[in-house]
């Protein structure tokens, strides 16, 4: 049967700069359902992506690692950790955590995990600031620190070196901790510190991560990647239950494929940082001629978000051209978010309005 | 930067016999898939498929009607349920519930749910049969039945009419119990009977469905859909935790769309319902030639799949040529289960592969 | 300060048949309690009854048992249960079970555990009821029978033998599962076959119990027991966060003292069994005589508890002088239960009301 | 059958200064125990004593008030807050609060709360401090602040007055909070304000609290008492399910009796208080005459607790006499803590102890 074309409802020329998942798919994604479609393929991954995402995998991470796809960072984050705990183990993570902050108790209620979370200036964790909550082994009253959870590149949008997360590791691990890093935008880190992906992961010593695909250009496609696999156990029944298995398993994979097998994951992220970077560099520069005074940064960019104070007033008259997200209401902080379909020009216009929100501010003020 | 073209993995050609979830997506899912992308969109639901997709919701199951899109089966129903009940509550099933024997435990483990299990012939519940589980109410030892959960079409591929709904929805409502309906594969059932997806739904007095995409030629899209709005508590932030959230929703609503703003979902459904029918009628006629005896029906096949049995080294032979799935191993039960892409010549095809796998049982067994 | 003499408020003298816990303490509970009392002991186990416990446990029930006490039959099943299964992890269970039918879905939603249950006639499992739903093995759609758990004596009134119990723990070990004994009520059970507890439990090759006191004379005192500890894991870790750690812990193990460092839990429990024999005796004399022809024993008394079906009226009337449970309303199926202070006066008292309850529904009838 | 006296193991003259719950019985406890002994009363509640309770508790917190009691405050805590809350609630608290450092994940693994924690000089919270974490309404990404939870004495041994406890009350309500007080030491509370009990509960504003017995001179007992029942869903159902549910009610009711009907409560919190108070002063007066430069209160002593930095080798040495607990190791904090049988004597002893190890190191120093 004939059917009428599927007409697109939305306005396709529109950049935010509030998230990197208000961007679509980049189109070798698309390419790739389409490729992965047709035929017949056993269900649960028992498929030829599946299984050719595992030898990518392995490439990128080591002959160890193995990859468990699932839908969303939540899912991931939660299946990975519960996996590295016994029942009565906890978490050591920052406060700015993703999952203590934007995963609506998860962890808690759906992993019964405990958070044991410590304040950062920057979103990172250090040996020193792990030790806060490290304490009480063996203590029956005290939930059991496990698992040290640290996010690359933070939500802060601050970066960890690979001499950094070493450290980490190997401190946590001479504690008896195992190490856990949300690589939800784990490519922007990568792309940012110009390594591999190994690099800041399996070689530093971390045992599982959350690797994401979703805010770097797929659909929905994360994956628990167990470096250590001994340091994870039942991730294959976990996700099950956890509800983060897919029957189509075939059509998560090959977007990871589209992704990580080849370059695409680092072109991607690249355009992304290289757009907040420019972000920032206008304010800058409008700054340095005599504009935007009233905006400062909070945090460095160092990848593909750019946080910065600035009155209600402007925010709220840039808001009406653009979405961004409101980070401290309290303290004014917002977050400018890039992804790899922003464009020079979608900045540049970007820019040129803030500047005007701002003049218009002042007019205002003046009247 | 150019990238390789993204070449298919696997054979394409391929039919199968185990799962409507061996079937990849339909031209029309990939075609919305690639319209909805682009430019930038609000995440978690806030975009233009979304909005859409209520609309379309509303028109098939009445003014009330809300959707949820999530990302599967299982989490559809975990987050139906959960919302339908307090935290004391029990659900009413079949043993042979999906909730019960293909979930992984996730009802009670993510959900804290208690499941309340009857026995059945043809996986289908009756009034009388719901009682056999519906008492002590009030008794604080006793899990407190809530909900009654349905399947339509059933786990063994049985139909309940319109009126059967009706008559469970309301001797459940006297009771005091809600009703869902895991409607997995609600489209079959709907194209089987003739009817709009109102008259074994919201007419016969459901209160949630878990309504399917996946398994009638989606690539990962299910969603609830709240038929009693206030039947169902807290569904958005549910979902959330129960980590069914996806970021870049309009691709999930997208394949909703695909399938519900139209007739597709009834077309695809009618598909694979004919190519079940054809294949039993082409066994039945083999038998009425005087082969095959050894196959027997179990179920009447009345949507998508069929049930026989069959002796242990003839599935096995056929097993050479076609995956299915073992029912029940004791009694050497076996389903074939039919998709939207199955073809008349896919079907043909089985039954002389069957034919031939029983033949060259006898030849054996005459050496 | 002087206080007023804390009176008794309720009437010291009645006996009913409803449950093993409507008895107060055996006397030498009692006098445990208060000898426990004054000074300072360490919390949470650091202390002097809890360590002799430990001695009282091994010499029941070998070397390697470890104790540890709880609250209820409840916390110690779910306890015990968890300790003995991953996440992932299901139990086998008769549909009677105390863990299915009387704990609110403790097991599942506290526990985290998914229950399979079999029908049987009279309370036990036997490796064939095991075969039912042990299977599915390694497959992830399905959650993992890991443990069988039979109660010893059983929900109804019944007894394995010790060979009964080592044919179940073989085959379950051979299948790769643990055994658990809900023994709630085990004194009743060791008591009536005149064996030493070890001969149904650790002899018999079952790996964990509950180990019961409050039904038999505790006031609430239970305890898991690791019979093969390296089968149980994280159970002190696991029983704080399940609630079930006591402060003064002297206080639970001083009761259980009290029953087990002696003989006291099979003098209670045989006094218990006896009255339940005297009970049915009485009845059957009567029957003998030409009453209560009405009455129909529905399972063996071997322990402590009579099942029969009777009138509803007749029951009713019962009802004036007696509590006792419906144990199946729908077909008219009560129990009477005998505890340790059971007499023999209440037996034949509640004899003579039975008489005498079915007597006047004859003569309401001929009037 | 005549058995051998029940024996105290151990030294009953021994005084700690470890916590209240190495503490025995009042010896009226004892006494309510022997006097709800005997006969046969109603299981789970549907006894005398538990029926007195609810007059007493209406007594002091209002008509309205309902108590439920349980074994332990860990349960009593995740029982109120959990009926509290829906699944998706959060609950604000202080990081030094009971239940979230020491209740071993039970919130979180076991409850399915979220705790969003505040930092804190005192232990206390403040409409200020609340706002810290009271936002995000509605944001499905976050979970749901919904209850405020003090703790009345705090874990640092300070109160809260009347009027602080009316103002967060005032506060949390007007955002749509409820407000939960673990109340393990209510009576140390009450004492030492010299209030009636609902001056810190009920008519503050409060709407469930959690009732200690056990560190007061119980054995074990414990309730929640609901003060605005509609603020609480639920709480028979949990309660049973949380494995909260003692069969032998009367027992626990009857502890609970023993302390509130009437002014035992205010007796022995008011002694264990005394008791602080003069190890404080105890102490000061020492320094007053110069030795014991080397300690230094942390925390004011408004109950039963001395919180206090000393050096190590001084702690080590006092140990060699008393059992106390490390508060903050890392600072050389600890926590002496005093009961309701704290006497004179043994507060003397102790301070004279302490003044000894004290010297004993300023010898060895000098050596």
């Amino acid at each position: 049967m004939k059917h009428e074309p599927f007409e697109a409802l939305h306005d396709t020329a529109r950049r935010d700069f509030a998230s990197d998942n208000y961007a679509g798919m980049h189109p070798r994604v698309v390419e790739a359902l389409a490729a992965a479609n047709g035929g017949h393929q056993g269900a649960y991954g028992a498929d030829d992506y599946t299984q050719r995402l595992q030898e990518v995998v392995r490439g990128h991470f080591g002959d160890d690692a193995i990859a468990y796809p699932v839908f969303n960072g939540t899912g991931a984050n939660v299946l990975a950790l519960q996996s590295m705990l016994p029942r009565w183990g906890a978490v050591i993570a920052a406060t700015t955590a993703h999952i203590h902050v934007d995963e609506g108790g998860a962890p808690e209620r759906t992993g019964g995990l405990k958070l044991l979370t410590v304040e950062t200036e920057d979103g990172k964790l250090t040996p020193e600031l792990i030790n806060r909550e490290a304490w009480g082994f063996g203590d029956e009253h005290r939930a059991q620190a496990g698992v040290v959870s640290i996010t690359q590149s933070s939500e802060l949008g601050t970066l960890y070196t690979p001499d950094e997360i070493a450290a980490i590791a190997e401190h946590s691990h001479r504690l008896g901790l195992k190490v856990h890093l949300d690589g939800a935008r784990l490519s922007n880190a990568a792309a940012a510190l110009e390594v591999p992906l190994r690099a800041i992961t399996t070689d530093a010593g971390v045992d599982a991560i959350s690797l994401g695909g979703t805010k770097n250009g797929a659909m929905l496609a994360e994956a628990v990647v167990a470096l250590t696999p001994e340091a994870c156990a039942g991730l294959g029944f976990s996700r099950k239950f956890l509800m983060q298995l897919t029957s189509k398993m075939r059509f998560v994979s090959a977007q990871l494929l589209a992704l990580y097998d080849g370059e695409l994951w680092r072109e991607n992220a690249t355009q992304a940082n290289a757009a907040a970077r420019r972000l920032r560099a206008g304010i800058e520069a409008e700054q340095a001629r005599g504009a935007l005074g009233e905006v400062a940064f909070t945090q460095p960019t160092q990848v593909n978000a750019v946080f910065a104070t600035l009155p209600a007033d402007v925010a709220n008259r840039l808001r009406e051209s653009y979405r961004f997200y409101d980070w401290d209401e309290a303290r004014g902080e917002v977050r400018w978010m890039c992804s790899f379909d922003t464009r020079d020009e979608d900045v540049d216009a970007f820019v040129a309005a803030l500047v005007a929100a701002s003049r218009r501010g002042g007019e205002t003020g003046s009247a």
